[in-house]
């Protein structure tokens, strides 16, 4: 396996260079190695880590280099930087240096020499002896730039001032990543998950069903995905309303129009849940006949639904005391290692906070807010995306079945 | 066709409830006639419509009733109103009439009782000559509610007061509608433009091309359903590096991986571009040969990339003074008949300006602020998705696909 | 008063040209009289209203019907548009006219003449008979510019299709509007509906309190301003937290550094208040002394803490049976006259599924879409404020102690 | 000083616990000194760290151990847990150890046992040698509970898996903090950047005019505390239309209500300015006499207008070429010290591409996503403050203003 020797050096551990430096070996398939570690004493006092990476090849190895180059990680020894002419106006050569926005120095016969105005993605051109930042529009050709990794230097961000009234937080939120990418991950993991013996714990907002998803989760549950549920009355209602009359808040879900009289459907299917006496009831009487309620009482899922005060009704499944409704929410957690958050605020945070730190936690919402709210209440683990909930749970749906069933496998 | 008399009565114009009654019978299918109208001369006198509903069967006849009873349009000659007894504590009988939160009266033995305690979502009980909301909830066996629509007069909403400060605004945006068939309803209308002879402008971010919808776009315009493109450098910058190098901002798009240097690579690909010449001539010497601005040149497709401030390099094909790119903007919209805005604010804005109202507007976005943008700057015929774009994209590359190439239709 | 005659043509009912002309009309403080009016009897026929408007002074009569005519009102009778050369390059005459993106004629030489290229925001220029709108960059000197508003006639929007799929929405919410306008708007509701001798009900979550603005509306209640209070544990807690430990959440309100222990003091006041038995006692006992629920106490002011399964502790005044919880607000409502809901989405949208439609409500939230739930769930009469409702909550304190406490008045 | 003695242990760098517990010693005022470190040489071998902190008295030495024991750092020796019986049903003892979601372990009788189920914001009960997290309110009069934070172990996090797909991201963002903190600190940054003999850009977009700050940032720059600002043609174009007409967007900021024609106010505002040639000789004419612009040009205050497709007009100063725009901005930048960014994701995320890292960045918007937007372009050193950006700007002029006009001092 190729290898590397970087230095790092600063208030590294406070900037979070070190961490990030680390992270971003790992999440290339590289290995490292610390071979010295000096850390300051005190606050004032600088640091510095060598490390040794490995990589699978060449190419992964180069990846790390110049990601981890961005916080400061350089290669020990280094010749000078190798120059290219530009070979039109305002066109780089090829491989030519991409800057960052941190002080950066360029070895240029055997001397470093600092690199004038720092600005992020120019190039380095130099010219009698001095360096300096050039946005591609303003090469000139014939000019003299740097290409290539070698001889380039940058340094570690400074130590940010202790952050008093600003919080210090890490989060893990995107909508800007590649949605199917985000769909296959969670996919993994929750296979993963049920892999391990451990039992996925989906918590649901009603959006799930008007927005149209609900037959994706109830296929999920057939399938034996998903083991414990928590949800609210509107999600339950919401469900078994449109296994009824094919509408959710009064709208037919395959046709986007008002049903007759469609406003009072989801009352009139709590009304008929009421008459019957409970969910599992109205399966077994045939009542309900499809939908996500209905494939949680067949397989046994586990399901709590705790009350809250815009409730209608509510359906006589609905634990109106929240207290109550938490307790039995605490009892289903024994078993779960993964627990999938979808569209639901009140929900997310209310089982966060029942959940140990060690319970991987993905919350999917069209709001960033959501996630920020599980972590400003200590659920740091939870990992955010930020998409249409109703789209990525059929699209989640999808890639589950692909390998069939769970119980099959 | 069953039809049926109704009036309504009071501020019927400037509350909206006359044309919220017009639009529901249209949206059932149902047709109307006008038979009398008396229009409140000032301020303060009230208005009266006597409308004729036809419905093309009696359920869509009550589904219309139903809906617009909610705006205080009633039957204008009405029965008693038919009363059952609760079967069960908490159970209303079926059929029960479903309250909303204006002031309402049932007629009783001939007589009109006004109900007590406005509430929506109750069902109405009758006892010792008093009617009044209830909720299932408090609802005991063998009282007496009422069921049907039958004997209810609802009155229209108040009219608002002149609203100074806060603004009058229609606009059409929602999160909560089921996004299978918001993707159907802009696949029928892409279809129609062009069935009508129209072209189709696509406004496009790089989000699109960075959450993994640039295949999709590129078939679709393949596939001949965009006919002109306004864009900016980020758009054509991503998916020209996710041609050459199969990356978005330096993240391999089919893995969700930063490449080796990916974060260089979006300036290596507008360098690549600056070097051969333009975004055509590298379709021509084959450097260029996939992704959505491949396509759109070798379908003969209009583009517009027009510069901002935020650009890195630009490409050579991007319009930097931001006055000429309005003109080019301009030069493509005279057969444009719908505009279909992704994942920009900026460029939805800036055509929305140019366009006129006749223009059919679409606008998908996860953030419903852009919709509200769009329409406070005047584009008020936009319509809003609020999803995520690169997912919808794809469905709609799908959705348009099975009917094949429009070209060969 | 001047007045004016103006003609409104087309799908004026169902396009909403009538009831927005009719409110622009009163916005202005103008009156309007309905002079003739033909309604079209079924969904093809045109309609067309004769309106005479009348305003304090000219430059209100002028303000309304620059207004109205970008709803296709035009002056019945017209005179020749007036024309002016351009000055310079690049600049209109003064008093040109400003285009809409509808439609639109002029009248040049006692005929009507269409303007080319429909688009808003430009100027008229009249050329060898032929008119099209002009962008400001791009007309010439001396080229001849329609200024004023006679000759001009703007066509009515089209009808609408049937909507279908997207749905019709009427709401009233904006982040783009002076801020302190809106709390003065919001302050003279309050003024109104005490005035009239109806309560104001508060309707908060947490953010208040550890946003910074518990003390404001700790004030507001002292001066007698708010009447009742729904809200949950959350907000009782961070008040008596604040009170207790001047923290919230853990943090110094006043200093926004973290506490001692500063995390835990939420469970630490929570379990104050349930050693000492209810919010009441501690405030006779002297151990609550100061904040929201002290002043709510001293005031006779009533609440409702409705219970969530978020909810640590809770205190013990929560109703945690949420039927229980919900039929406690009931009882509170008879007399509200206003409701103004701050930060909460949960309590926000309960409250509006038990108000009356005649009960005004303003929702102030930093987040648009918990207005757009609240009407979506039929709470239509909700206008919202998108601020930072500590921000807010702050200012209005400040504008309603002005003119001092309501019951010295 | 008091002090104490710390190890830490466990995978501590890739999981941010010692950056965190470092960062949080320092912003309680205390200090450090790292006596042992001990780092994993690889991925899979554990780190160790044994840290003396000191602070200036027992409270903020409390506090710092009990902040940082949630990350795992425990006192190195400890006596047995203090255990007091709960005073009453529901009700722990004063005191009461307040638990994390990490596994914990309670030291009795010398031994260290583990707490059974893990759940934040539990007390631990003590029962027949076994410790379990018990919630508030099942906790038994009697029962006996840990009080104090002696006695205690927490472990460190785990490390989190190779990130992947999921970014690894710290930002700084926050809408729930004490907003009048907020204003206080960055009023303070302001004013060491000054003090520093730095510059600071404010970065602006329209909604400070219309949202009805313009006044306040005009005063900024009348006492000097603005040194550059970079805008587009909107926000000159408002504050001009505000400063000649009163109106924003053509409502009276004053009133709030539509001015007499006042949508065309804006068009007008850049129609005069062009006619007179630019904003300096506007303010030299005596055209223009108030506004930010107004003061800029007065104080001598350089500024950048740069640009944008969906400009009207523009305005005679505005730099319709983006590559020209970006190269004014450059020029600017030598001695800017801090950057404020207020209401504009274009502006902001263009001079987050130019800024060297070093330069302080705080970005004010309704809106998390531009912060996030910055940051994941690169401006790492980006703070947001979630809030509305016109009443945030008012009260940061007003606390700048309590000590006088910058100039003065």
């Amino acid at each position: 396996m190729p290898s590397e020797l970087v230095e790092l050096k600063g208030h590294i551990i406070d900037s979070l260079s070190l961490p990030r430096v680390l992270d971003s070996i790992l999440a290339q398939g590289g290995e490292f190695e610390i071979l010295e570690m000096t850390v300051g004493k005190t606050r004032d006092d600088q640091s510095r880590a060598l490390i040794r990476i490995q990589a699978p090849n060449d190419d992964k190895l180069n990846a790390v280099l110049a990601y981890i180059e961005q916080e400061g990680a350089n290669r020990l020894e280094q010749q000078d930087a190798e120059l290219v002419p530009a070979p039109k106006d305002g066109v780089f050569p090829e491989h030519f240096y991409c800057t960052t926005n941190l002080p950066t120095s360029v070895k240029v016969s055997g001397k470093w020499i600092p690199v004038d105005r720092v600005e992020m993605d120019c190039g380095i051109v130099i010219e009698n002896g001095q360096a300096r930042t050039t946005p591609m529009n303003d090469v000139r050709a014939g000019q003299m730039v740097v290409v290539g990794h070698d001889g380039i230097k940058v340094e570690t961000p400074e130590r940010r001032e202790s952050v008093g009234t600003f919080e210090f937080m890490t989060s893990t939120v995107s909508s800007e990543k590649p949605k199917a990418l985000m769909v296959a991950e969670v996919a993994r993991q929750i296979r993963d998950t049920k892999k391990a013996g451990k039992k996925v714990l989906l918590v649901g907002g009603p959006a799930i069903v008007h927005a149209g998803a609900g037959e994706a989760v109830a296929r999920m549950i057939r399938d034996g995905w998903i083991d414990v549920i928590f949800a609210g009355n509107a999600l339950a209602t919401h469900d078994i309303e449109s296994a009824l009359y094919g509408t959710a808040l009064g709208v037919y879900i395959e046709e986007g129009k008002p049903a007759p009289h469609g406003h009072e459907n989801h009352l009139r299917a709590i009304n008929e849940i009421r008459r019957v006496g409970s969910i599992a009831e109205a399966v077994k009487q045939g009542v309900l006949t499809k939908g996500i309620m209905y494939e949680a009482v067949k397989a046994g899922v586990s399901y709590v639904l705790a009350g809250s005060i815009r409730d209608d009704g509510p359906l006589p499944d609905v634990i109106t005391d929240v207290m109550e409704a938490q307790d039995a929410m605490r009892a289903q957690l024994s078993e779960v290692g993964m627990a999938l958050m979808v569209a639901t605020t009140l929900h997310s945070v209310a089982t966060g906070n029942l959940l140990p730190a060690s319970v991987e936690v993905v919350c999917v919402d069209i709001n960033t807010a959501v996630v920020t709210k599980l972590a400003d209440r200590g659920t740091h683990q939870a990992v955010g995306v930020v998409t249409d909930a109703a789209l990525f749970m059929s699209e989640l749906a999808d890639e589950l079945k692909e390998a069939g069933p769970w119980r099959a496998s």
